[in-house]
């Protein structure tokens, strides 16, 4: 130990157990050095160096003084929490959305763009119902197995056969939603560096899972150029937040663009069950290269709360991201995948998507004709083909954090665009998903005066 | 596009649609200059190139052939799924740990060192039960709060008092087991480069959630000395894989050692409920520096199929790694939390819990006395105080991966020392948990005749 810590740590030591009291004198320092047979220029730069720490002051004159605060200040030992957190390894959530997150927590908010079903939506009769028929067997309580519970996995593979997507066992895994799936195929498939293109307005941007660990996105349209990166993410059926669909020539004309350039794709599918009229086959039912990860859950369709998705993909990339998954969290619910399973086998599933699909579509053309009505000159927008959004676009490059935060102290929460694009402030992303229809309306007819004044 | 590339492109498009079968001639070097408008040594590299790729190959004096597997190759698309893997972010499981996971799937394996309870020792019945009387609310279906069912964490905070541990419901969130709230600690409160501190045979050292992050362990007793590190991960009950508890003391010194240095401490306090006889105050009881991350779950005393542990820390912390959580699965699931709520309410909780440690001593009587018959000249161990495991040490460093391997072609799954410190060849870990004390004695004597041959 250096000489001026013998004797720091001895004053310390005496503040602490209480020999040096707030306001005592120290001894003199002829004193202390003999005390720990140290020279007095040490023990000058001892005295300066506690100085500095507000434990000791001198008085001119009159000595050392420990301070009045000095008892506190030593006691002090909380490891420094702030300076942890900034260095760490994640990327902390856009300002922005741990707003939306802060905000959506408040019950008279008007959630304008909130990607969630509304409580009246969700498959709470079904879930609920599946509950009380439940048998559960004593092995499915203790560890799952990699890949998740292999009774699930058996009927998703007859299911996905409808999709036209021919899997064996070992190429699904359960994952407790997308948004996990998404983690595990950045660590399990990707290094710091990569590149992955997402489209031009793309949820990916609206979260730092891929961005954490290093990997940047390209955002432009795959259908105008495959650009030299090391995946490609999409949402071919009802894109978040645009909501468009990929016909069947454009998905043929990606597929065939990524097989040539041997891309991996990874195709999101979350909204895929939720089209109003046609059924289009996934980008999965037509890859003949296996270059397809297919991402899918029960968080749009029958409750977010469940935490069930899965990913279909090669039997080797399957195997790799089971064992990352395993390294994070042992697997899925197990009460989670036998609730999932018994929805699926009892047909409640089916029923229940049957009458989302109407409930949505009955939304999406209240709202539309709303728009028709007062927002024709303000704004553009698609009719919804499915799913939650519209993508309303104004004329005017007014959707600033300003207005985010003018409309939220209205009590009104909108998912502006520049959380899928930082470049957009042109659009909000409209959910006629959760808030019901006068909500809708009224926040909307809001928003128009505030910024037409 | 080079003009040898213009050449290329032509013959693997002709091999592709069929105009150039496999075995058929390509026509003469000097009519594929004329047709491209390029000169022979062009033609000469394109098609060398061609044949690098196994596309043609030469026949002297006959010309140039597409060859039989042309056609084939052609058609491979697939991305370089290896490389992917290979190259990305995170560790795969340790090849012992995979391994043993592999050969957990095989039902006529005894499985002696097995960190799970038996299905005969899960809270089966009182889980049946609960999801009976459940009546899900409707909300708790929708995405989760950042830190999870704020009445299961109410529920908690007054079952952590009767600890000694006094805190609010902001400082504590749900997580989906502790391996999952490790990775958290990592992604939200390290960087790479960091060193962790653990015990000298720790549970941290056979998974790579940290290493995977490029933090770096550093195996040593805590109580001969604490190494300048970013945080102190520790089981002061019932470490995993010695067993080993600290005494009232003992946790005394290293909380004034940790708390001088200002040091974060992860305490990990899975087995903390499962002491057979006294009961000691979990660090966190002590906090004065608000320095400790506590950890504990349901999984090793109910059931690791809900996949429910709880993080408690300071605010800020619990904040942070809540947000991290939330861009990692959106929560835990809900289903899981209502009946972890459940079970904890309605007193089934308790109940089972008092005859579980009754179970575990029991099984473990009969395993110390057996080992006392039978292997007392052979390997030294410590009566355990509960928990789950007997560190058995072989007094020869006959603990190897061939003993292993040997081992399980006798259908005998052990967990080796060197999973839990890399150095170590004396010791396996022995679990009365899981097995049945018949499997265990026979398996154990096998492993006997095998070492004494």
């Amino acid at each position: 130990m250096k000489k001026t810590e013998i004797l720091k740590k001895w004053v310390i030591t005496e503040i602490e157990q209480g020999g040096l009291t707030n306001g005592a004198k120290l001894p003199a320092q002829r004193i202390l050095a003999e005390m720990f047979n140290i020279n007095r220029s040490t023990v000058q730069q001892a005295l300066s160096e506690l100085a500095e720490q507000e434990l000791v002051c001198a008085k001119a004159g009159a000595g050392v003084f420990v301070t009045n605060a000095a008892w506190e200040i030593v006691q002090q030992k909380t490891p420094n929490w702030p300076m942890y957190i900034q260095q760490s390894f994640h990327l902390p959530n856009k300002r922005v959305i741990q707003r939306i997150n802060e905000l959506e927590q408040q019950p008279q908010m008007t959630r304008l763009g909130t990607g969630e079903l509304a409580p009246e939506l969700l498959a709470h009769e079904a879930v609920s119902q599946a509950l009380k028929m439940l048998t559960i067997p004593a092995s499915s309580l203790g560890y799952s197995s990699p890949q998740g519970d292999v009774k699930l996995r058996q009927l998703l593979v007859e299911r996905l056969k409808k999709k036209g997507i021919h899997v064996t066992v070992d190429e699904i895994m359960i994952v407790s939603g997308t948004l996990q799936a998404l983690q595990l195929y950045a660590m399990a498939l990707l290094k710091r560096g990569d590149y992955v293109q997402c489209a031009e307005s793309s949820y990916l941007q609206s979260i730092e899972t891929f961005q954490s660990f290093g990997i940047h996105l390209v955002q432009q349209d795959i259908l105008r150029e495959l650009n030299n990166v090391e995946a490609l993410y999409a949402i071919p059926t009802l894109n978040n937040p645009t909501g468009t669909v990929w016909n069947l020539a454009q998905r043929q004309r990606v597929l065939a663009k990524c097989a040539a350039a041997k891309l991996p794709i990874i195709e999101d599918d979350v909204y895929g069950e939720l089209l109003f009229h046609d059924t289009l086959p996934p980008l999965k039912a037509m890859d003949q290269a296996n270059q397809i990860i297919y991402l899918n859950s029960f968080s749009k369709t029958v409750s977010p709360g469940l935490r069930i998705g899965w990913v279909v993909g090669p039997r080797e990339v399957i195997a790799r991201m089971s064992d990352v998954k395993m390294q994070t969290d042992y697997g899925s619910s197990a009460i989670s995948q036998l609730i999932a399973y018994e929805l699926l086998q009892n047909g409640a599933y089916d029923a229940h998507i049957k009458q989302l699909r109407q409930q949505l579509q009955y939304r999406a053309q209240q709202i539309v004709e709303f728009l028709q009505r007062e927002f024709s000159t303000l704004s553009t927008w698609q009719t919804p083909h499915g799913g939650f959004y519209i993508w309303l676009r104004f004329k005017q490059p007014i959707v600033t954090e300003q207005l985010f935060e003018h409309l939220a102290s209205e009590g009104i929460l909108i998912n502006p665009g520049f959380i899928y694009n930082p470049h957009n402030r042109h659009h909000i992303r409209v959910s006629y998903a959760y808030a019901s229809i006068a909500q809708i309306t009224v926040s909307l007819g809001k928003l128009k005066a505030i910024i037409t004044h």
